[in-house]
């Protein structure tokens, strides 16, 4: 359906959150619970454990080391992130609904944070209050501006949500600091964060002010990284007291190992990657730089064709939390952490503003529904680190962790998901994603509100209805899903050549819209079987099911024998509504032989294959796994058809 | 085959290596290699690798720490070990094949370590040279009676081979002191070693000497393991300078998690397990112990039922270098270390001696033709610690190694094969293992040679013919492997029923057997593909290649295509003996269908599966997989027939 024609749509601006609203189904449920659940819960969870008290810098810091929790490790020297990235989230949610408790809670950490700042801007409370005096000693492993870079992300959203510039202000003297020290001048280090935020964050912070001096410092950090000989990791590491080891070994760990224009590979910590190109794609669009974009769509490419799982997930490694091999995609073992996850959406949703093809918002849209969602309970209070596509029930969500990364950036990234359905200028509305919802835009300056009615991801029914005082002329642009195989549309009731009509995987409809004008859209949503690329081989022989964007497993709970025994046979699969069933899913029944164990006794190996029942199995989304008793799981499913 | 017949044999007694010549043919192949190679060489890594330095005491501790190799790290504090295990591996082979040259460095060895042992005859050099007053302080954690414990299998074997006491009484002034540290008596502590091996080594010493006070201090040692309450460990550790953290967390990890006699499942450290069970099955026939025996029983079917891999090799995980849950046996991430394959034959021959049923020596046979032998190059100068079942050609040998103790223990084992031969009483010999050898043994006071004359393991025709001045009385057990669907049998020409005549396992030929007399066995052994019980998902719907007791593999360097790319076709596998082809092996022919991966281009996942072109896969022997370029490699591959 895509087509070879290059139509680049430069600076597709994202309609902001509070513009978008989830008014029921799927994405209204998990955007209600991330409100009134996890957002809460997280800054309990960061009270219990400890994190708060460790805020007071004027106290010795003893309380840093004491273990705080079940794996009794001490906290992490960057744990200002997760300040940073909850205030985020929270400010997201305050944004579309306001809540003094809320609020009162963010002051209270803003004021903990102006009091810990020094006089000179620098903003960390792990180095003020533990070692001062070796600030800035150590890049690659301290991740001081990482730290601050998520400060500032929520500063900005805090002041975007509520007008008040007090948190932006602390973080804007710290960023005048950075760019005090590290730079090109005489005088100035030319380092850079091993671990990349400060970059996209600094970005957001120019977006938000207009001053251009922030622009400048991430282009600085983006252009100066991989590019010294030598490499500024070892000139640091020269001048460290007492010398210090190579924790990682590589400079792929933190994508320093060549300059990013020529990087072709992700290669390293996942979530790092993710950071990196996020900002990259940012800068590419704020300097329309093609040599950036280049080098985007070429790890792009490597990305989506040799390093994704099939849920979204990336990231097979637990050693390096990140990248190996290509084709390297263990399915037990998967590390694959939900922060990767939701940074690929990030990612995607850039990559998406200055190039309007189908195959960002698609990953995007297949993040969301499965790999990112896995990472916290249909409650919205428990989390996975790591989501693996095979289990034998040892896996179990959390409350809370040692290094809580993942529940506050996925709480950032639901409170905030209304600013990844549409993007637009003024002659251009896209959809990205699809969920039943309202959308006010201003296009040239008229105001445009679409309503989408659809029970989707569970279904490929879409209708929307525009509301205009006047017409709108313009382009609207509807993802047709890569993943679909059968879309028709029309308007008004006039069916729409959709095979003609479609640029990059966008179905463009150019009128002048005006009230009451309907639009509907029918993607076909039959239950398929994915095989995996041959270079795969833990998948070979097997298939993943997926129905739509929703990627599905089979777990023990639904089941009479674990899915490691079953094999897929011949027949239909059949798809039903459940409402009962994991808050309200659609459920698969598909036919299947399932192995009899009883007569192996105490053989572990025999000449002859295992005998077979005829049965069916039961599959659920893979987003809504691990919310009952433990027990094994499996995405991909031995094939026999 | 079996009866449900008990016949006990208790001691039935090895026949020592040094009354079995291998002729010609595989072991006497890997022999003379071990021999000519691996002994000599091994002993230069330790040189060139700074251990042998480290020896001296006298200097002051600095080399211990500096970084000795490729892997940045410290030698280990047990390294006196390696040169217990090297010892005994060069008695073995001094015992048959004198060698002034080797004599000569192991007396060189001795003088260090008689120089280094303490006046109250501790001697642990690392303890000595860098922490003497932390000696005996954490057994949990320091190996000391490990490193004893080699050091004396050491001493009694160069005693044995030399008739030399020198060695042999350091040794004994050593177990001597630590019988004035450990026991039940007041002053003394109840402590043991976390790392099993003093137990067994203790019984070597009171087998060569005849002094019970060494059986009785190895009897005290395994009666008090994981027998106290409060645990010893967390005694220690209460009294340990500053405490300690429990690097491994769990008392299963050293197998002292309950009386042993209590065990009936495999856990923690593979080789710590099996070094336990081993002195347990010593000491079961030393005492004639029917608790110790039916643990043992109960331990070995876990093993062998739930926890052993198609080539032998056992524990899964690198992170205790042990067992996980059962059927839990990942092929890639294997890490099946050669240790623990190795003292599974110690095991399984200390089994066979207690009890004739031929599941021990069955074992045996597996983990020697497999996943033991792979651990050592064709060439004999490189190694495995770790043995996965498939690779991608990121597993290559290494020349040595920061944790050296893989090389040396396969080195003394295949030094001493001869001794797990075949065994006997004044009524029974048994033959466990089938090589063209000579057995020379004394039956009742009566000299008796068997000839075995096969190509084994590439063929299964066994003749072997008997040498005696006199006719001697005697049933000749053979076993029967458990791979064998169809043995047949004749004594001088005259068919015997196979069926009929066997016990357990072993054809028993009750007969005066007098010179010329002649035994032929013929031992079908055609091509096999194993599948896996059911619970082991990660080998569904794929099948291992087994001819004889020889496992296979595929290797990239013999196919056009990775093994990952190729799916078993119907039709039948052909066998050939291959001179030219790693050092002389059986290949495999079989019919396949090879996966094409043109057409995928960037597509990860797909609806079609991949296209498939008929093709023949051309398997090898497992034990000689990474002897050539680096590639791809599989045991269990992909069952389309």
């Amino acid at each position: 359906m895509q087509t070879t024609e290059t139509t680049h749509f430069r600076r597709l601006k994202p309609v902001p959150h509070t513009s978008v609203a989830f008014t029921d189904g799927f994405w209204a449920e998990r955007t209600r619970i991330n409100r009134e659940t996890t957002i809460p819960t997280q800054f309990q969870r960061l009270e219990e454990e400890g994190f708060i008290e460790v805020l007071d810098v004027d106290q010795p810091p003893k309380p840093l080391v004491r273990p705080i929790n079940e794996y009794g490790l001490s906290m992490q020297m960057f744990f200002d992130s997760d300040f940073g990235k909850w205030i985020e989230a929270a400010s997201y949610s305050l944004a579309t609904h306001p809540d003094p408790e809320i609020e009162a809670k963010i002051d209270f950490l803003v004021d903990k944070l102006d009091h810990a700042q020094l006089a000179d801007g620098y903003l960390n409370t792990w180095f003020i209050r533990r070692d001062p005096e070796k600030r800035w000693t150590n890049l690659r492993d301290w991740h001081e501006m990482y730290s601050m870079g998520h400060l500032l992300e929520g500063a900005v959203a805090y002041y975007q949500a509520t007008g008040k510039r007090r948190f932006l202000d602390v973080m804007i003297r710290c960023v005048d600091h950075i760019a005090t020290v590290f730079g090109r001048e005489p005088g100035k280090r030319r380092g850079y964060d091993a671990h990349e935020e400060i970059e996209l964050a600094l970005v957001k912070l120019f977006r938000a002010t207009g001053e251009s001096r922030f622009l400048d410092l991430a282009r600085y950090f983006i252009d100066e990284r991989g590019a010294q000989n030598p490499h500024y990791f070892d000139e640091e590491a020269k001048e460290f007291p007492g010398g210090k080891p190579f924790n990682f070994g590589t400079y792929e760990y933190s994508q320093s190992h060549k300059p990013v224009r020529e990087q072709d590979e992700v290669v390293g910590h996942a979530v790092r990657a993710m950071y990196l190109y996020s900002a990259m794609a940012d800068l590419a669009a704020e300097d329309d730089d093609a040599s950036l974009k280049a080098a985007l769509d070429k790890l792009w490419r490597h990305l989506t064709s040799r390093q994704l799982y099939v849920t979204g997930g990336m990231g097979p490694a637990v050693e390096n939390e990140g990248f190996t091999r290509s084709f390297d995609l263990p399915n037990e073992t998967a590390y694959a952490e939900t922060c990767a996850a939701v940074s690929l959406v990030f990612w995607g949703h850039r990559m998406a503003g200055i190039d309007l093809d189908a195959r960002f918002a698609d990953h995007m849209e297949l993040v969301l529904h499965n790999g990112a969602l896995s990472g916290v309970s249909l409650a919205g209070d428990a989390y996975f680190y790591e989501n693996p596509l095979e289990s034998h029930g040892q896996h179990r969500r959390w409350r809370w962790h040692y290094c809580p990364c993942c529940p506050t950036n996925l709480a950032r990234l639901v409170a905030s998901l209304g600013g990844y359905v549409a993007s637009h200028d003024d002659e251009n509305v896209a959809i990205h994603l699809y969920a039943a919802s309202t959308i006010d835009l201003e296009v040239a300056g008229r105001a445009l509100r679409l309503t989408q009615q659809t029970a989707y991801p569970w279904d490929g029914d879409i209708r929307i209805t525009v509301e205009a005082d006047a017409p709108v002329p313009a382009t609207l642009w509807l993802r047709i899903p890569g993943w679909c195989r059968d879309a028709t549309a029309s308007v008004n009731g006039a069916p729409v050549d959709v095979a003609a009509l479609t640029r990059k995987g966008y179905l463009g409809i150019r009128r002048d819209w005006a009230a009451d004008d309907e639009i509907r859209l029918h993607l076909a949503m039959p239950v398929e079987a994915l095989h995996a690329h041959p270079d795969v081989g833990m998948d070979a022989d097997r298939v993943a099911l997926k129905r739509g964007p929703v990627l599905y497993c089979v777990e023990e709970a639904d089941n009479a024998a674990p899915p490691q025994h079953m094999r897929l046979a011949a027949g239909e699969a059949k798809a039903a509504f459940d409402a009962g069933k994991l808050g309200g899913v659609v459920t698969l029944a598909v036919p299947a032989t399932i192995d009899r164990t009883a007569d192996w006794q105490d053989t572990l190996y025999r000449p002859r294959p295992a005998e077979t029942v005829a049965g069916t199995i039961t599959a659920i989304p893979y987003f809504a796994w691990a919310n009952r008793e433990p027990g094994a799981m499996l995405v991909w499913l031995r094939d026999g058809r």
